[in-house]
């Protein structure tokens, strides 16, 4: 997590390496050393010079042997290491002092395999880092670079592999990234594909980065277990964003199962899968719920980016089925497209006159027995204007007139550059599927989860186009070393610091009796609101430690006398500082939440939303990594349900927008400014009025990070 | 939508005839009259009568041809009609001449092509009433009984129909039907499709009617355009419910695209697509919202009814795909099972320490080599008592080790009776695939699909033993015939029916004077609410109609004053009947809202949810078709997001939900004792208090019917 680590790796000659030694070569059929030779030698096109090695033997497959990584005539640029976790330590300690730049090791028996492994896997690591050399893996299936047909892979599928693509694949897991790879049988083109294991050292986010610049690669798709270095992963992913490659993510282990119970309130709301979703949307990061949805998603973008006309036709010839592809599209927040004048002349003249030539277009089954109709009408509706994408369910294979559905939309395509999407939806699956297949459509499967992909899409070029320039700070997420402790400032200490930090809030001062606090009250004007001070006491209700609405000088009076008692009855121990004297809030206006905490990968983490009552039951809340700019304060505020309560709906009158978004970016800038001892933050409730009359945290709590053996 | 159309139809004759006329049989190859002459004779094995009807021919295929109906020398069960819709006419009228029970219209041309066509529709329907003859379509491919080996259908697929099974299936349209049809490629097994096509007199409903009562079929499936008659489908699901054969629905076209605009406040909230969702889940019907997704889910009812032991467990050889898979269960509501200390046993006795012996299991790699492990471990796994289903995600097509796993599936399975339900993720489908499709598991194709099916099978089963005898009265729909107009009741008008009705209200009356207001004020008691009382003004506040919080009669008084003002001025045409006075509601409580509106499917349905100005905002509404008993009252209350409010979350005091339910069967009551007259309620807010306090409309909108002439 130290932010040196952060920095990227070079990775062209991982990647793209002039030589290569394979330690562990052997030619026992089926052994992992022989699956890596045979995917080196038989698979790869590679042209730089290859090393085997094993002590063993002198030749295999008519190529020489060499006995160890320290005998070479010459220091390969990767060393692929094949040999059982208990001999990969020497090989990697050879590597180091050949200077070489990269082990793969796809051994497994390491942090996987129990605390021995765990121990072994460590010292690989203060190894490789002594002698400056990068490791991949261990406990993976290697990596795949298809376009340039070089497999570091024991992998038996390697020989499948063969779509080249423009889509690059990021992945821990070797299993979900090997099914991911089998989409090519959909016709999906992966060029590149790296998996990186228990990452020792090299993780996903260095290949994103990688990919992010690699000319070949267009789309990056990640699939994601843990996240080790939040702010690698997120300079990875800006980059990406910063040369206009769309990432696809999807991250497993999100469910409750096996997580630890969230430790305090805010966290509980968000816990790490909404921080993780949080964090992927603030870097334009596609998040999708399963895996088909990663590559029917990506090979949309590969396909074509989207433009700025979002709007889409659907060309179909089943009146069930276009109703359901409309609904679809409806749910999904799409818009149909309102066709030209030519488009509607084509259609009226060459559909029957009771096929429905409106949008969806529903052509009846007219193109079974005419076979130039689909050519015509939906090369029209491809070449519409006021489109930027055509879906084509087809409900059925019906054989040969499927065929030639599938040819027509082919043909059609090739006139054109709006995107057709052609959604398979039967089980059968065809020539027709094949030739779809075979000229790179890769049909979705279902409506569903084509009109998913082509949501994420559209919403992708929105984010693109209010995004034009984008640039999102970097969190500083390595906390301070040491141990620490933590404490909770009192409520009068928290109001000051966020007073100095420039953030409004209603007058309020510390009474030492109830003389001070009549008079701070007299001072203020009334209605007052009195609340314990103590830093034992946080949840000050509970305790009958707050009186409010008081409206004389007599009533403050009096709330002195009936908290302190209360107080002292309920909690005879707390360290009483007297009563937080405040202004009370005006009428009308609505309650908001702001909290803040620290996320173990992401660093300071903000969670905003409806407040008081409603905060648990309706969980409208929206979370950011900070730092937070102005742009992004605006988007927190807006993507709450209940924005139109603040949007003047029902004839409220519109709340202090502006002031709320700057309430944010103050509270941000805090925070990052006071990163090293800022554990916690509790703004709630954040009372907001209408235009003009600003917003206040009304009530603050701060939890500091103390070090270990400073008094509290 | 009379309610003598709601009586089921007897339609064992049509499904399972005795004797057939073909009306239109050809030889002309292609042609719909071959097409469905050879479905008929080659593909079919009915024993029965085949008359042929062609007045060109003495003979076809060497069977004699007979000129017409008229002309047979017996009179069929069903005549299948394939010609011309310009010659149909005149077939209909032989058919209901010759009392023919079914005729079965495949051809088009009807109501689907216009104004001509619907004529003609319409004249069929006359003939074949007067003459008892009931019809099946027209424009739609027909009926195939699968079980029985019988089609009565044009479909050129129809030979490859083979998989018989339980499913029944009904839709309007036949290219959506199809599709599920093609599902048979998967493995899942379709007894009988009826599609209705034009549904001039046999509809969807009749033949969930007959599949509720059908022997051979255990689980219905339905694929919904729109609903003709909602009594007769209310009446077909309970059927089926009340037989315990679950019923998987999707409706198409709830789509805004297309629809016309709301017209009242109510129904812009819920729509039809809410309504039908609504009457869905009362009447136990499982909604779906995409094709796939109903033969997924069917499927698994049809394998197995779900036990009460919901929790389950998942057995996989990936990690990535073990947390993907726990993702879905979690975010799906469904638990995952602790394993028996037997099953913990076998599995860490079985499978390296490295793997993970919970739930899921995660065996690691280990099934590529030892050849015996899955049986051993998944065994035990299926056969755990703890356990309810279990789920086996297969993350990629390895080929011969992936065939094997199938065949371990396969194995176990047949050793106990807990369903196993493979996902077959890769695009790459091989020998394993095939294997699994041959023994009937039907695998989904990824993991979101195939958690979506469990959890609706588990829902199902929940709801199936929380209904053990499930009855749900039927609406009486059909409105008075006779054109009408509506009018708005007073407030007073509306609260006096209601309170007549036994619905508990606060003191209300109306003053025609400001000594009368200060009289009837003084004594309700104070604080007071004072509302304009004129029917002529339904937005009471936009107009200055109404003060709040009035407490003693001087302001009463001034109250008086200020009204008539506003209201004089903002609107000075209407007819003023004095003010409203009515004690305020006490402080505290939550504010609700119950709406009812006319479906013209349905009949009266009502929606209730937290009402005030989040009742747009966040549509935490819900709804069901009337009359409602107190379960359903009981259920609505329950599926608000917003029910924790109630119940007494953060302190709050429980909310008096008994009130709230036995308000709204109070209002349900009455809506349906005045089913003629009632068009439209609005009761906006409802107010309920702390347990014994209550629940009363504080605001009440009635809108009735009036026959046309009759003076508002």
């Amino acid at each position: 997590m130290a932010t040196n680590a952060s920095k990227p790796a070079d990775l062209s000659r991982l990647i793209n390496p002039r030589s290569i030694a394979l330690v562990g070569a052997s030619d026992r059929d089926g052994s992992i050393g022989e699956r890596t030779l045979t995917n080196l030698l038989t698979h790869s096109t590679f042209e730089g010079e290859i090393f085997l090695i094993n002590p063993s033997k002198t030749e295999i497959r008519g190529r020489r042997c060499w006995p160890s990584i320290a005998s070479l005539p010459a220091v390969p640029d990767v060393a692929v290491v094949v040999v059982p976790a208990s001999n990969a330590l020497g090989v990697i300690e050879e590597c180091a002092a050949r200077r070489v730049r990269f082990a793969v090791i796809l051994s497994s028996g390491f942090s996987e395999a129990g605390a021995e492994g765990e121990r072994a896997q460590a010292r690989m690591k203060e190894i490789a880092e002594a002698g400056g050399l990068r490791l991949y893996g261990p406990n993976c299936p290697g990596l795949c670079n298809v376009n340039a047909r070089l497999g570091l892979t024991f992998s038996p599928s390697f020989p499948h592999d063969l779509i080249k693509g423009p889509i690059g694949l990021a992945t821990q897991g070797g299993g979900i990234g090997r099914n991911v790879m089998q989409a090519m049988e959909r016709g999906i083109g992966i060029g590149l594909w790296a998996s990186t294991g228990n990452e020792v050292d090299l993780q996903v986010a260095d290949f994103i980065h990688y990919m992010a610049d690699a000319p070949d690669i267009k789309v990056i798709i990640t699939l994601l277990e843990g996240i080790k270095d939040g702010a690698k992963f997120a300079a990875a992913v800006q980059r990406a964003a910063a040369n206009g490659k769309p990432v696809i993510g999807l991250k497993v282990g999100k469910s409750e199962y096996g997580r630890r119970a969230a430790q305090s309130h805010t966290a509980s709301l968000t816990g790490s899968a909404q921080v993780n979703s949080a964090v992927f949307k603030q870097f334009g990061v596609i998040e999708v719920n399963d895996i088909d949805e990663l590559v029917d998603t990506a090979w949309l973008f590969a396909r074509a980016m989207p433009p700025a006309q979002e709007a889409v036709g659907i060309y179909c010839s089943s009146g069930g089925t276009s109703a359901l592809t409309a609904d679809a599209v409806g749910s999904a927040g799409l818009t149909l497209a309102q066709f030209t004048e030519e488009t509607t002349a084509v259609l009226r003249k060459n559909l029957p006159h009771y096929a429905a030539i409106g949008n969806p277009v529903d052509t009846t089954t007219v193109v079974l027995s005419d076979k130039t109709v689909v050519e015509t009408t939906l090369g029209a509706v491809a070449g519409d204007a006021n489109l930027g994408l055509v879906i084509v369910p087809i409900t059925l294979d019906y054989g040969e007139t499927t065929a030639r559905m599938a040819q027509n939309i082919i043909n059609v395509q090739k006139r054109g550059k709006t995107p057709i999407v052609p959604i398979w939806m039967s089980d059968r699956q065809g020539e027709g599927y094949r030739l779809l297949v075979r000229e790179g459509f890769a049909p979705p499967r279902s409506v569903g989860k084509a009109i998913a992909a082509i949501a994420r899409w559209v919403e992708y070029g929105r984010w693109k186009r209010a995004n034009p320039a984008f640039t999102q700070a970097l969190p500083a997420v390595a906390p301070p070393p040491g141990e620490f402790t933590t404490r909770s400032l009192s409520e009068s200490q928290a109001k000051q610091q966020l007073r100095d930090a420039g953030v409004a809030l209603l007058p309020n001062a510390l009474a030492r009796s109830a003389e001070e606090a009549c008079a701070l009250a007299d001072r203020m004007g009334y209605p007052i609101v009195a609340k314990i001070a103590s830093q034992q006491i946080v949840h000050k209700s509970d305790v009958g430690g707050v009186q409010v609405n008081l409206q004389n000088a007599e009533q403050v009076a009096q709330a002195w006398q009936r908290i302190m008692t209360q107080v002292t009855r309920a909690q005879p121990d707390a360290k009483i500082d007297g009563l937080l004297i405040e202004k009370m809030a005006p009428g009308g206006g609505v309650e908001l939440m702001v909290g803040v905490t620290r996320d173990p990968t992401f660093g300071h983490v903000m969670t905003f939303g409806l407040g008081g009552i409603y905060v648990e039951i309706l969980r409208d809340v929206t979370c950011r990594m900070l730092p937070l700019d102005k742009t992004a304060a605006a988007a927190m505020v807006r993507e709450m349900r209940c924005f139109p309560l603040l949007d003047g709906a029902r004839g409220r009158p519109a709340a202090d927008v502006p002031a709320l978004e700057n309430l944010l970016v103050r509270i941000s800038d805090f925070v990052t400014r006071h990163a090293d001892r800022i554990e916690e933050m509790d703004l709630n409730p954040v009372w907001v009025g209408a235009v003009g009359e600003g917003a206040m945290p009304l009530d603050a709590v701060i939890i500091e990070r103390v070090p270990a053996g400073a008094s509290a």
